[in-house]
């Protein structure tokens, strides 16, 4: 309570700070980039692939649900607008922006309502949805004055975890409500033409389904090309990097292989208007309109506007969070109040023009920050190694051996911000000291090769220009709309189910009730793999009971997204949950099981007695020795897929209690009890 | 030369032995089967559904290929016939038989050459093949009385993965060829008729292609499904066991689901006569038309009767030899030239009833003994392993260690034939002793765990009944076609493809092929994994020119089977690939490297680090602490698929040379110079 108070003491502190911060570097964040030069193309286009998609299947969603009122064309441009205004002006550059889910079912609900009164009705609704804009900017920008970004500790695993089991949920539904709807005749069609009879009905019905299909299959598989056998290396990065885009290729270019017998129409295809067409043009003028809105609606407003905020607060700060993981190692300071005082901005202007508000998106963000990630370690650990090693022939203290592999270090990394060695190094120092105050227990010494792999850190080129780059190829993309209106429907849907499925792994709450339908005598089979630490410390009972709660938690959450008009507040669960979880949860569960359970700021914890992190490292020698080097970048990115889930989230904490556990056996230091 | 000269200066020898052999344990056969009670009611009906389903595809393919001459009607006739009498007269009796791939291939070539001669025809293309049926019996005859099957030792690894390969790429032609058909007009059908206009034609396609992928995904899917990790024990044996023929249940039943709005015959179902109808009926009493049959075309019957002959001499053997692999450990004698002398019988009757003969197949006959064998080996083993640490605490001589072993071996095994401890125990005896002889490297020691894993026998019940309950359950299969015709032929395809795509696992042909195509530094991948031997002990190169061969050498068999008339030359180039093996294939490679690579007798040798039986038995052992230990029999199964290939071939010897050289590193005592 005290640090709420003391934040209402200090207005604009946490913007002070950060606009400080980020103007130290400003200047270097695009010298950092200029000076990359065409590597950067390479993330660049990376995330303009991961973020266009999704914005693009958005449109087409939203297009359905708002009778064309919105479509591609204005997720598209707003997704534009607030990337290149973020890139350039925003705290956090390793954040992408674009139009995400959340605001599809947002606009979608404001839709429904308004299209029923008759003083809002289809015309008014961009106005009104200005006038909700307009208060979400408002209490966005009181959020990020009174500095409310410093309750984002409270922002664990159980809600966000939830909120993407959500989105999943409501993508699948999005799927199969798609490939139903291809059976059917769409309504404001006329049923009469020649395409919806019941032969070409039916077989538009089964291509569609092929389609799906066929895209959810493709591009799951090509997800996982980095760890494939066969093909060059270069190949597998290419098909891993850009599977998914290409699968829509594809899958476009197979449905121009159908018969010319079959009648136009049929597979359908997306429609949405050109830029310039005057569907698309209509709400770039909306501020005219919003004076006739009637002034009970611009007050009813300040109820979905309370949501959304809450919403984008929450959205913003948590992609932010994840773009700037410890595990990342970055070197420039964080901006979460700015970023929220931006965004209000950007919201109030999305409002003025008559789009859908941009914010910050997962899982783009964190794969922007590890698309941009080179594990500078390789050449660096070897050499750190044999220093060390030599070391310990000569017979030297812990402390010369860490001085030894510092002066390594510090000799081999060109970085130019030298000063924060003693930062980057930190844990990997505490490692070497502490098997000193073990003493002679030989299974705890120091071993090179294991604390060097642990502990040497990831380095990430933070800069603006591939935020700016793909933003302006967001924006680019609107002229290639014809293209756009290519792609089936039918694809898209398999797209929706793609997003649910390759959101799941690593969600620990999809993992968890995966495990509750394991038989007891199969268990051993996740232990015997990666796995976080609560399967082994937490009893199933309570391991089930958590999960339980979780799942009809889940449940309800969605059943609101179905209550005609309250549907609107289907994101309070959601801060209610933060407050169960604080004050509740603990009640319920053991501390102890609780932390395991749901570990504060996302961390996780690795029980599995093998270390992914050197694991990947001997099999990267066994790949090298024997060949030439080259290339090792291409390996990076297959190491740092192995380390972090395919929403970006890091799996393992370098310095997990596991691995320290190894070292130091003191139950005095137990960290359990320091929490 | 000399053993070939010493068959023909003793026929009939071989025949005795067998006879003798078999009638010492006849009466066994029976009562064995009859004690096991309803428990032999499980591989009864596995094995009955693994023979019955591609008999019956086998059936619409040669329906397809002689114009409804021969259909499911006479190869499921042919399959309970020969089955029946060679589980009742037949010497060995694991073996299964039935109407396999290459006898369709060889009835559509002799159809294709009969149906183009005026004085044959259509009419008498059954007696024609009745003669070839005679001519090959006679053959078969001679090879049994004159001990042929001495020279089954010559059949190697490399013809056999060839003909597995063809057949496999055959398959895939038959599921191509069979998907694109159901875009097409079959020819002697009405193009007029409703169903065959555009619309439902492309409807017709397009529903078998998801049949077939439909049917091929999910049943390749539900093979894998004992090492799943949701859903009891029990349901995961039973898709594992049952899913193949459980998956064409279900997709007959989805395209039941079609609207009634799609005229009938969309999607196509199989066509066979039922088997009272005339068509059926007619080729009982072909034998009156043996005497129409021109004396020329009675005589050229011997070209194709030599390769029949060839080919099933080839087939009935390494079928028996993979039902009695040395890894089954069975108790009683093999039968390899009575065997054929009834093969010759059973393809004489076929021929005068005109059917299709069957022959020893696989996979269906390793599979036969595999879903017989139990590994007894738990309880056995935990007690040996207990009894080998006490005397090793106790100080005491590996021999003492074995006599312990030994003592609890026999007090634990029930089996009747207690006199083949010794036998059973033999490798076991050798690794316990040899670690002696190494004296005190104590990593080479004696290790019971290692050990015990290693060597335990596997116990096969070897019986007469299960081979005959399924020959008579694929009998009355016959009284099913009515049901057998709702199975839309489009599921067939994709059987056809799932069994090419089944059989390569393990097939090293196939491996060896894949490795080609991993890129140099992705190989330590492979060697990470279970991997044959050759890939650690054989030069990268002569890996690649030893494949290359093989498959230049199997294009040109694919190449025959497409020459109009000399097509029916196709098992020559096996015959001939014997004798290159033999006597060319040594020039080209070294010794050692050809034995790496094609060992005789199918052996295989594991070169990988961890061994898959210890393996299996940790996670069995992780699995069952602390739960209850019941239902171990699954556990059985699943252990062995780990062990054989999906068409039951072992993977690993219990006595490689890689465990070997762990005990002894004597270089006068490596195997490898005393082949």
């Amino acid at each position: 309570m005290y640090a709420v108070m003391d934040n209402f003491k200090a207005p604009f502190k946490g913007i002070t700070k950060d606009v400080n911060g980020r103007k130290a570097c400003y200047k270097q964040d695009w010298t950092a980039g200029i000076y990359s030069g065409f590597r950067i193309l390479a993330p660049t286009t990376y995330i303009f692939f991961a973020s266009a998609l999704p914005v693009i299947a958005f449109g087409e969603q939203l297009s359905r649900e708002t009778d064309g009122r919105l479509s591609t064309v204005e997720t598209l441009a707003s997704t534009a607008i607030c990337g290149i205004i973020h890139s350039i002006l925003g705290g956090q550059p390793l954040l992408i922006l674009g139009v995400a889910e959340p605001t599809v079912i947002m606009y979608t609900l404001l839709y429904n309502f308004a299209k029923k009164r008759a003083d809002l009705g289809h015309e008014l609704f961009l106005a009104w949805a200005g006038w909700v804009c307009i208060w979400t900017a408002l209490m966005l920008f009181l959020l990020a004055i009174f500095n409310a970004c410093t309750v984002i500790t409270k922002f664990t695993r159980i809600a966000g975890e939830l909120f993407g089991m959500l989105i999943a949920v409501l993508f699948v539904q999005e799927a199969v409500k798609g490939v139903v709807s291809e059976f059917k005749i769409p309504k404001a069609e006329d049923p009469k033409s020649e395409k919806y009879q019941f032969q070409w009905l039916y077989l538009n019905g089964v291509l569609a389904t092929i389609f799906s299909f066929g895209l959810l299959y493709t591009a799951l598989k090509s997800r996982r090309a980095r760890s494939w056998r066969y093909g060059t290396g270069w190949l597998r990065s290419f098909v891993a990097d850009y599977g998914v885009p290409l699968m829509v290729l594809v899958w476009t270019a197979l449905s121009y292989s159908i018969p010319s017998k079959v009648p136009p129409g049929v597979p359908r295809r997306l429609y949405t208007p050109l830029p310039l067409d005057p569907a698309s043009l209509s709400h770039w003028t909306i501020i005219k309109d919003l004076g006739k809105v009637p002034p009970v609606y611009i007050f009813a407003a300040i109820l979905p506007a309370v949501m959304v905020a809450g919403l984008y607060f929450f959205d913003h700060s948590v992609a932010s969070q994840l773009a700037q993981q410890k595990e990342f190692n970055l070197k420039k300071p964080s901006a979460y109040h700015y970023d929220i005082l931006l965004l209000g901005f950007m919201v109030l202007l999305c409002g003025l023009i008559g789009l859908p508000p941009s914010n910050g998106v997962l899982p783009q963000s964190p794969m922007h920050t590890k698309s941009l990630a080179v594990l500078k370690r390789q050449l660096i650990r070897k050499k750190m190694v044999r220093s060390a090693k030599e070391c310990i022939k000569q017979q030297a203290s812990n402390s010369e051996i860490y001085g030894k592999m510092q002066a390594v270090f510090i000799e081999m990394d060109a970085a130019p911000t030298t000063m924060s060695v003693a930062k980057d190094l930190k844990d990997l120092k505490n490692a070497v000291m502490r098997s000193e105050s073990d003493g002679d227990d030989t299974k705890d010494k120091f071993d090179p090769e294991k604390h060097i792999d642990a502990h040497l850190p990831v380095r990430v080129n933070e800069q603006r220009v591939s935020n700016l780059l793909q933003s302006l190829l967001v924006g680019l993309s609107l002229c290639a709309i014809p293209a756009i209106r290519m792609i089936p429907t039918s694809v898209l849907w398999g797209y929706f189910a793609y997003m649910a499925i390759d959101s799941l792994p690593g969600n620990q709450f999809w993992e968890r009730m995966l495990l509750l339908f394991i038989t007891p005598r199969r268990r051993y089979k996740v232990l015997e793999e990666d796995h976080a630490s609560f399967v082994e410390s937490v009893p199933f009972k309570h391991i089930a009971m958590f999960t339980l709660f979780q799942l009809m938690y889940l449940l309800m959450c969605f059943g609101v997204t179905w209550i005609p008009v309250a549907g609107i507040l289907f994101p309070l669960p959601f801060f209610l949950l933060i407050s169960i979880r604080q004050h509740l949860l603990p009640k319920v569960f053991h501390p102890h099981h609780l932390y395991e359970l749901d570990a504060a700021e996302y961390e996780e914890i690795t029980g599995a007695p093998h270390h992914s992190f050197s694991r990947s490292f001997k099999e990267r020698e066994m790949a090298t020795s024997g060949s030439d080097d080259s290339g090792p970048e291409f390996c990076d990115a297959e190491i740092l897929d192995e380390l972090t889930t395919s929403r970006g989230v890091f799996k393992l904490r370098s310095t997990s209690f596991k691995d320290d556990k190894r070292f130091q056996v003191h139950p005095d230091e137990d960290p359990i009890q320091q929490v």
